[in-house]
């Protein structure tokens, strides 16, 4: 088989090339128990260094105790527009092993990374948009939620139905890079 | 609007619940320029801090210049299967501000896992698979692609097909915690 001669030209997934990060959330939109567990099994099965899945997430969805929780410990920018958001997860990377200061996986945010990604990824394809922030507290939430000190609150995701012509971040550019300054080294025209 | 309502069961997206990591790809298999395009272009698009874009890649197809020379710095089980695969991309992380030994981004490893996991997702959904790893020697790959002192060479993601009935890596179980286990302090039962 040769991708080289398969006649349809392959394009980016809609998921990916219509994502964005909106900071207007539908405040009446109400996502189930299954589009969360959706989303969250997105994670679950995203791939890590040795299968050793060092990620672990606080759900709450708007009106719930872990949302209010949450919603305590944001700050600055977030406080406009997150609380708004039909979900708001917590993200949370394994960093130590239990009991010790041994690092648990080098890969350990790299794979939490890689965990959101799917999640954000997965909501997108059944209709739900995502906003990942820092605008937090992170050692209030560790404190309020007892995370264990092998575990590092790292981000956090916003996911809901973005308001009718929300935008996105003001004063960040999303222009990217281009193609040819993130490839290093490449050849060129093989087929 | 309320998603409770929707009366489609969402399902996690086809790409991420049958991606897995082949340990053996179909040798004859070529991708073409606009695949491994495709590719990059699902990673460029990844989202990050403050749209700071700590990434980069190097691409080699089997049978370029570039892939013979990584293939040199793979070591241990990689080199079993990876050389078969039809591209291998190393994945870099921008750590360090140029010319200083100021962290570039807290998040530099977290969104390059973000963008390798876009990578991954995009192959997926055009028949692509993947395989990430990091058995080869980090240090080699960066000294003889005159990596900068402020870039990580992180991992490295072998692209191709899987070969017929190709198992996944021995001795890796891939099963995952339950969803129970992994989300936190859930209220449940809200719609």
């Amino acid at each position: 088989m040769s991708l080289c001669e398969v006649p349809v030209v392959p394009v980016v997934h809609p998921a990916i090339l219509h994502r964005h990060s909106p900071v207007q959330f539908d405040r009446d939109a109400v996502v189930s128990d299954v589009v969360v567990d959706t989303i969250v099994d997105a994670g679950r099965l995203a791939p890590s260094a040795g299968n050793s899945q060092p990620w672990a997430f606080i759900v709450g969805r708007r009106g719930d105790r872990v949302h209010a929780r949450v919603v305590r410990h944001l700050v600055g920018s977030s406080l406009r527009w997150a609380p708004d958001a039909s979900v708001l997860v917590v993200n949370l990377a394994r960093v130590l092993v239990e009991e010790t200061d041994w690092e648990y996986s080098e890969f350990s945010r790299y794979d939490l990374g890689q965990a959101v990604a799917h999640m954000t990824l997965q909501a997108m394809a059944i209709g739900v948009d995502a906003h990942q922030f820092r605008a937090f507290d992170r050692d209030a939430v560790a404190s309020d939620f007892g995370v264990p000190r092998e575990w590092e609150v790292t981000s956090m995701t916003a996911f809901g139905v973005a308001a009718h012509a929300a935008g996105d971040a003001p004063g960040v550019s999303r222009e990217r890079r281009t193609r040819d300054e993130l490839t290093w080294a490449r050849d060129r025209g093989f087929c």
